[in-house]
């Protein structure tokens, strides 16, 4: 037999089972986004990055929408525990993902000015840097949709092969700009890509620390392996 | 009389209140920070870059107290409606006080390495720069404090002049890589500090939009007046 108190306990499993879908769907765009102005910057495709920088505002949009169906959860729910954990824990993936999308759609502007200047090498860096954030920003939100907190700790340290290659990436562009002046618009470019990248990637690591702190109520250490050594790097032009 | 009731409504708006104190200190020290960083980069202070790296740990920990405080009063006083927002908003103004120190914690260290290398020009851009954002991140954290959802409108369209800043300098710093190779490290640096130091702007002009929403309950247009060109910026060298 039904009961109205069934009936609201329903309802109410389905709003969070809402937010997990609002939040798949952003995760897969924002996925798409960083995938797509990669390939823009690597086959010199403006046309594609002109669709990166349009798709943007969808981003902008789930977030505004999973955090106002969120505030109306905290509202008419009052969630406890690991509902409120949550519910909070949404929100700030939410952000996290229109974040990426702000990163994913920087880079393909900046892949449009890089088109129309000297070629610098093969950017595979670019390539495998992508790569690797775009898996680790699938592994979170697959974290999250399945409330894995061991799967989120993984991703959690996982994020050094990221830092080493836009430490390659950083050396490779100065060099570029040492070889050449007409190279230094380019490769200044390609260093913020790289770094929007980086910066993605960071977000993803942010995501599963997030979920982890969701599911367990207990947070990860305090420090996360960290490797970018860019900030103190020194490159020397050549002799 | 003094009644329960009266009691917990009280203890409750000591909580309340105790969130916005947590946050005026939060940002008093993310203004000190983004100050310190940049005298440390004029004056070339390695000890006083130092001493904002280090303390970059202390807002860490605030974002950290006011989020978990935050979410034990969402579960034990249940608010609704505007304090239901200023408690979302607190947590979300926390976190962009957090990335505002992570900013000025890179600033402090990429100023190490700027500080070993030639002498770039005045630097004033910098100081300039570093100044408007204190203005606006101050502006921000009393329209917070005081509800103020008019003062929060104005800071919310009062980033231009820090994108004009910054774009001057992301053109000052390409025009000295392109004249001497031996600049590119320290114009490197000099560039993601100054993207640094916008971002900081970005996440002033983010909290004053928070404050509104958190104020008035409806939001600010979909794009603020933004006049960040140099993601399109290309320079040539000189003939």
């Amino acid at each position: 037999m039904e009961t109205q108190s069934d009936h609201i306990v329903r309802s109410y499993d389905e709003q969070l089972r809402r937010v997990r879908d609002m939040l798949a769907r952003m995760g897969g765009l924002a996925e798409r986004q960083v995938n797509d102005a990669t390939v823009a910057l690597v086959r010199r495709d403006a046309a594609l990055a002109a669709e990166v920088i349009g798709r943007d505002a969808a981003l902008d949009q789930l977030e505004r929408e999973i955090e106002a169906f969120c505030i109306r959860i905290l509202a008419t729910r009052q969630p406890m525990a690991i509902d409120l954990r949550f519910i909070v824990a949404a929100m700030k993936v939410a952000h996290n993902l229109e974040r990426i999308g702000d990163y994913a759609r920087n880079a393909a502007k900046r892949s449009i000015v890089v088109g129309q200047q000297p070629i610098l090498g093969s950017l595979n860096g670019f390539s495998r840097m992508a790569r690797l954030v775009q898996e680790n920003l699938k592994a979170a939100i697959d974290a999250l949709v399945n409330d894995d907190a061991e799967a989120a700790a993984r991703v959690w340290g996982n994020d050094e092969p990221v830092d080493d290659v836009y430490n390659g990436i950083f050396r490779e562009m100065l060099t570029f700009m040492m070889e050449d002046p007409r190279n230094i618009t380019a490769a200044t470019h390609l260093l913020f890509i790289a770094k929007n990248l980086e910066r993605i990637g960071d977000h993803a690591t942010n995501i599963a620390e997030t979920v982890h702190y969701a599911v367990r109520g207990d947070s990860l250490p305090d420090e996360r392996p960290k490797a970018d050594s860019s900030a103190y790097a020194v490159v020397r032009p050549p002799e």
